[in-house]
């Protein structure tokens, strides 16, 4: 049997639950790219259902060997900094025999902030009114 | 004189200052990408400033006859769909010669999703710990 590998999108939450369908869509998208031996899953920081330890749970339980966690924020801040880590470690410790890692904020990337820059670009004198 | 235009990028904001290092990195390739005429501001919703109505206000001053907010959220919800058309709508009152447009946030758009998920896919087994 090959390894399971996991992602995890990692957002921070929201009351609307309008406000994971970006969330959503990428991992859609994502799934549609990975191989299938890999399981992409979303986890939240707060006010949204799984938080993150859940959803490594779940991804050991389904048999992944290494989870790979990716901050889905642009701005880098106390969350990330301070309780992000704290939370990793202790999915380390529920799970001894899976490799949890954790990688840069998505806002941390070039080519993430280029295709930012690009969309800015095509709003000037291209927009609606975004309601 | 041409005509001058605004491009503001808004965001949550935050405590930590560091947070907003990924929007000025944003806002400085847009400067390096965007004509003489063009000029790029940053604005929060709260917690840092300027706010959106003084970075407007600021835009106006300059003498921009256009200015495009570009809500980066990638998450949708109360703050964009409800907070965010109220602070528009007065700084369209506030300044009535300017042509003020709201872009759709970047969580919206589909290329902004690719690079996220060609992001994400690039993480599998070639992270660090992200601290």
């Amino acid at each position: 049997m090959s390894a399971r590998h996991g992602i995890v999108l990692f957002g921070h939450g929201a009351r609307d639950p309008r406000w994971a369908e970006p969330f959503e869509r990428l991992a859609h998208k994502l799934r549609g790219q990975c191989g299938p031996d890999t399981t992409v899953g979303l986890a939240f920081l707060e006010l949204m259902s799984p938080d993150l330890p859940s959803a490594v749970a779940e991804q050991a339980a389904a048999g992944c060997t290494t989870v790979t966690v990716v901050p889905v924020f642009v701005g880098v801040g106390g969350h990330i900094r301070r309780d992000l880590p704290a939370v990793i470690d202790q999915c380390r410790i529920a799970h001894p025999g899976v490799d949890i890692q954790c990688a840069a904020p998505v806002g941390e990337d070039d080519t993430v902030l280029d295709a930012l820059a690009a969309y800015c670009l095509r709003q000037i004198g291209a927009v609606g009114d975004g309601r």
